[in-house]
């Protein structure tokens, strides 16, 4: 069976899921290129979807959440350039026209299309000019515009994301394909982390929301740049079974499958965010092990991981695990000084809540690579977590202070 | 009355509480100048105490809260350049080894020292030397020494943080005078903000207690430089009676103007700390009020003050308001976008959850000031709440990152 997870730009058997089409479109929201997308299901579909928790929430994100959870849609239309947040009764009316445009384009309902947006906050959609480009694009999806809305979706990111995987599901060969977008959890004026992914297989709306959210919990909840959470963040996935498999059915074989594939995708795609994160120079996993609870854990994770401290102390190459002691002990988290150990990739750090000094040499040629894993260890239970992240440079600090200047 | 807070570096009239004597050493501990500071009471004090919330506490924090939990102390011994933290049992023997010597030189009971510590996490002290300086130090304490020992707690900070007023109370002319260290919630590899206050009043250990707690609460516990709480934070006063007042009795006229001069003292000592915060270029208030709860408006005004997106945006000049209400929207307060108002010292920014446009240019001549006021009225409830904090520049990085090469 193959499941490797394939990138459009390294690899030329990349390939779309079956019955879908995309495109790209410039509207001129964004300095350059292109700047409106759309994904399209040429069969109908079922859709799930994972929102920002941010009580902030754009208009967008108001509307889709409530798209997805109705269980069907067959478009998702996206702009960059432009959150379409904190923009009142305009905002909400400029989404539905996006909408309502799209669906009659496509000649589909207009509570069939997911709505997205990531940009500037506050400022009006320039609504006639998106409406125009949707017209346009509409005309001109194809198998092959998934790159450039891949592209079309970004803001700050330095590079498109885009991966794909095909495995045999349900008596047929079957295919997920997703694209990202984020750079920090919030870029200057700028806004999201966006996903949006299509497969092919058969299955209804409950179950696929219930994979989804499995899977967006150990991959696009796992990460973080800088600690802000988005006014849009959206997480979309539509599955519309033109690879004529059989329904998956919740608790099967192929469930397990399917959503094990699905996570495998959105690890990899939330990797791709932290790796392209403002100013990153290394990605750092912190990993956490026998804590309390799953909730000590997480905490204790990401606090570690949005210390400004030990961010600043990894990107100077410093194994400076008096930070990380430091970061455990506010996080909330349950621990005994006593009983951490701290490891930096194979080197120990501190063994039972104390330097080991003999290491720190070792430590900081260690941290001399792009990939740094930090294994927290608190013995005091079974609960395990981690989190993505980088570490915190100079360039973070020009990129979110001089964007607009 | 005379009320007037007064700095030792810009005012002659500067003086220490009536029988007090300090002074300062150097060990060797720190590269440069003095590590070892005494404060000495030389009549019996009661001694109130607040210490780090952080679970991992260093030594001298173990010790020192349950001094001070006694309500008995004359004596705070301190040194920078080393914390004393994730240190193990020979940590604990050390400040034991501190307390015994300061106690057998100035002729007092061992339960009536207080140790603190500031510097490296996890390198054992060089304890012969401390208790040799201790033993040098305890034979030169003066009046004149307080400026000396503000001086011996600095790590990272620019300037000695010190000051002091006099007021009537109780029948006499009564003194409060504090000293202040912290730059950064931890340095690198430094830690810690200390403030030590000593008072003439005559006062119960209790009513002390409460004063002290009242004060931290709006003062050393409203500032965040980078979110990092340190695990050897600590604040102490001594009372000594000196001034030869009466008593001060809880909840009297004089309990009151105690209270109200300590919070003023502590709170001029948290401006100094976050004027002197690791690369900050402004001090800044984020105000918040309306909120439902006291714990919404906390949240809502902390979660502002430590986004790296606001903080870079304001290092920026770049009245950014699209991040603030993206902080307030993780924040866990209860908002509603559309009542939310944001203000940056006088000029509008955010009316009803929109933003005022014709606002930007004003607000970004408002960021040019050293001094912002960022007001978020909520429309929730009668809670209000402020943090003092400063922006992110590229030198925080740069401190943080590149200290030890």
């Amino acid at each position: 069976m193959n499941r490797t997870v394939k990138e459009s730009s390294t690899d030329a058997t990349f390939q779309i899921a079956c019955g879908f089409v995309a495109g790209a479109e410039r509207v001129g929201m964004k300095p350059d290129g292109n700047d409106l997308a759309i994904i399209f299901s040429e069969a109908p579909a079922v859709v799930a979807g994972v929102f920002t928790k941010n009580r902030v929430r754009a208009a967008p994100v108001v509307y889709s959440s409530r798209i997805a959870a109705n269980g069907r849609a067959r478009a998702i239309v996206a702009n960059s350039g432009n959150a379409n947040a904190c923009t009142g009764q305009n905002g909400e009316d400029d989404v539905r026209a996006m909408a309502g445009e799209a669906a009659t384009r496509l000649g589909i309902d207009p509570d069939e299309v997911i709505v997205a947006s990531t940009g500037v906050i506050g400022v009006p959609l320039p609504i006639d000019s998106v409406c125009g480009g949707i017209r346009a694009l509409c005309g001109n999806l194809s198998q092959h515009g998934i790159k450039d809305a891949a592209e079309a979706i970004l803001t700050t990111d330095t590079v498109p994301k885009l991966a794909s995987a095909s495995f045999e599901c349900a008596g047929a060969e079957a295919t997920i394909t997703g694209m990202a977008k984020g750079a920090g959890m919030i870029a200057p004026h700028m806004a999201t982390m966006l996903a949006f992914l299509t497969t092919d297989v058969a299955m209804d709306a409950g179950p696929l929301q219930s994979a989804l959210a499995a899977a967006v919990e150990s991959s696009f909840n796992r990460i973080t740049v800088d600690g802000d959470t988005s006014t849009n963040d959206m997480v979309v996935i539509l599955a519309n079974g033109e690879s004529h498999g059989k329904k998956i059915q919740p608790d099967s074989n192929d469930y397990e499958a399917f959503s094990s594939l699905l996570r495998e995708l959105c690890q990899h795609l939330a990797r791709q965010i932290v790796l392209d994160g403002e100013g990153a120079t290394k990605f750092v996993e912190i990993a956490v092990r026998g804590a309390a609870t799953d909730d000590d854990a997480r905490a204790a994770a990401r606090t570690v991981a949005e210390s400004l401290l030990v961010k600043t102390a990894l990107f100077g190459g410093d194994p400076n695990w008096g930070r990380i002691m430091a970061a455990l002990g506010r996080s909330g988290a349950e621990i005994d000084p006593g009983t951490v150990d701290v490891s930096l990739n194979e080197v120990q750090l501190v063994l039972r809540g104390e330097g080991v000094q003999e290491t720190e040499g070792r430590a900081a040629e260690a941290l001399r690579s792009d990939n740094v894993r930090i294994t927290i260890v608190l013995e005091k239970g079974n609960c395990d977590s981690f989190v993505w992240t980088t570490d915190l440079s100079s360039e973070y600090v020009r990129i979110n202070a001089h964007y607009r200047t």
